[in-house]
């Protein structure tokens, strides 16, 4: 896969987590690249979040690096604005770009205080290091609990799209995952590209739950930095953006802490696409139907449960589910299907529920989780210690 | 602790769950009681709950009976009315009433249609066995996934007051818990009785949570059969109902399903209860918060976000946290502790969170909660198989 013209990428170890895996990271624009970027909704907002909205602000919509760390999310700290502004101005210094062109952001544990001499001693050999190919030691360089890393790739029309994310535990993103980055060479506006991260990020990372924790610290930027002199036609590439921001949501979803399988959840009949969403929502953060996910129980009583307590008014005798395809609910009672068969199909590793309601109703929804195993209590249960 | 005068009780196996353990039991007062009730705000409500409103309505806040039966949910049934109606039809046959006095109640597994016959050839031999001491064999009958039965007793100005319930998981009763009955011997009329109830669980079974999952057949029932002739005062009565109501909702969180450990959430500071209680509920919800206290980690920057999560704006910059006592979080920032000692005091089977938000807020709450282990998952990846 082509990665897109224009961008270099470095990672190394600047010892900010304990296990010596490369923990900072810049990507750089070649030339100021057109700005998007959604960010969490939580109350608590990491002081990177705070600074990175600021800096997209001051530079309309214009950007030329993302700064970021692992190992410690920069929230709830008392020097946690001084640190973020001292390291992005380091950063702008060793890349001569105006500081509120560096976007910064921060994952990993949130309340202890960063040193920001980690990040600006580091900062002269990560920036000599920077290079065109270094794309996917960034993308394992922001990993956390994450087992694999996570990227996606897209081309159409002559211009390439290359995205990557982390996240694995506390993930629901309202707006965004906790981090998630897209370059693209292609050449367009920043409010035009504003508008694609937002439409896109509602179908992709806004349609994904782990654990039903929406972080502190939940960033996604999209760069556009022209470098393929390219105007591509707005609607196919928002098509293709929206396909990487898809597959990106989704491998967090299957690498979730502890999870074996990954769950698709459709909505259908819905009075409204929010509406579904909401219903596809509340399945996904059912306990009750990620263990049952997990014990390849098709133990679709519980689906219909968490159906209503979503807070969507519906008529469960007008409700369907089907598990892998197989009914096993019709009319807001139990399908005739064999408890075994399905048992066994459920023992896969991709999982599928629908879920129908009755009647002229048009609001559908996707929406990825994963079972709720024992692995996501051993990792949770010692995350600091 | 003397029982409320009055009221006889039995409890039988009817070979509605696998295991032989009673399944089936009566409650039985030897004059019509004034009965309030409070049922699952869950939009897919069992037949039973459906069927335990319209009699209360119809017998104007006036009941005779509980029959409830433990195993099978009767929800989401094709069957499900009719096996209501019958079952209760028969029961008050046998114990000479008029059918409305009859509420019915249901708890266990969803979907599976439930055979009224069970029932009806078991009511012979349990109104035979009606005896005023048979309360506990009765509390014992409505346990499902419960380790223990879970009973609570008060007595204030010549009256009585026995309450008991059942649950473990599918626990965020929004209204009621999956079953409680209390029973008293006070003379009440309905319309008082209601209040009562109604805002005695609005402190009690509507601050707890298991696993944010609000069951189909919550319900929540007050019977005051004037058995002892005494008019109590209203608030001193109604603050023993809450003490019976408080202790029994606390006792399903110390038996969720896996808890190894009673968390209670106090939350002051905020605009109103109501907000400090979605405040308490996020945190109580949090699966990350859950499985931290699981692992005595002082986590509290896992508060912290949860918090942040609740919908209810405040300023991070103002908010402490104490866990067991102990100061971990200031101005939104870490307070100076040790964490090797606090996490000493986080392995004792109690654990206190205290959420305050600084400023003029008068809003409080306290809710309930356990932590998120393995036995969670062992329990669910498997409850019917």
């Amino acid at each position: 896969m082509n990665l897109p013209l224009g961008y270099r990428y470095a990672a190394t170890y600047a010892g900010i987590r304990k296990v010596e895996n490369d923990d900072l990271a810049l990507i750089v624009s070649a030339m100021p690249a057109a700005a998007a970027a959604v960010f969490t909704r939580n109350q608590v907002r990491a002081a990177p979040v705070v600074l990175a909205e600021r800096h997209l602000k001051a530079g309309k919509g214009q950007a030329g690096a993302i700064l970021v760390n692992a190992g410690n999310a920069n929230c709830a700290t008392r020097t946690g604005m001084e640190v973020a502004q001292e390291t992005c101005r380091a950063a702008a210094q060793h890349l001569r770009l105006p500081v509120t062109q560096v976007l910064p952001a921060s994952t990993g544990v949130i309340g202890v205080e960063m040193d920001a001499r980690k990040i600006t001693r580091a900062l002269p050999r990560l920036a000599a290091s920077l290079s065109e190919s270094a794309f996917d030691a960034v993308a394992a360089a922001i990993m956390t609990t994450d087992l694999v890393p996570k990227t996606a790739f897209a081309e159409t029309g002559g211009v390439r799209i290359a995205g990557m994310t982390k996240g694995s535990g506390m993930i629901q993103p309202n707006m965004a995952t906790t981090l998630g980055f897209v370059m693209t060479d292609a050449l367009l506006d920043a409010t035009v590209l504003a508008g694609i991260l937002s439409r896109q990020n509602e179908l992709s990372f806004s349609r994904l739950s782990v654990d039903g924790d929406t972080s502190t610290n939940d960033t996604l930027i999209l760069l556009a930095n022209g470098a393929s002199g390219q105007k591509p036609k707005p609607k196919v590439f928002e098509e293709a953006v929206g396909d990487v921001l898809q597959s990106l949501a989704q491998q967090i979803a299957r690498d979730g802490e502890g999870a074996k399988k990954f769950v698709t959840i459709e909505v259908a009949g819905a009075k409204t696409d929010a509406d579904a969403v909401r219903i596809a929502r509340a399945i996904a953060n059912s306990a009750l139907v990620k263990t049952a996910i997990a014990g390849a129980d098709p133990n679709w009583g519980r689906v219909l449960s968490a159906a209503g307590n979503s807070g969507v008014a519906f008529d469960p005798a007008k409700a369907d589910i089907d598990m892998q395809g197989l009914p096993v609910c019709r009319n807001g009672l139990a399908a005739k299907f064999s408890e075994k068969a399905l048992s066994k199909k459920l023992a896969a590793a991709e999982c599928l529920i629908r879920f129908t309601l009755q009647g002229k109703g048009k609001g559908t929804a996707r929406f990825w989780t994963c079972d709720l195993t024992h692995g996501y209590i051993e990792i949770n249960a010692s995350y600091r210690t």
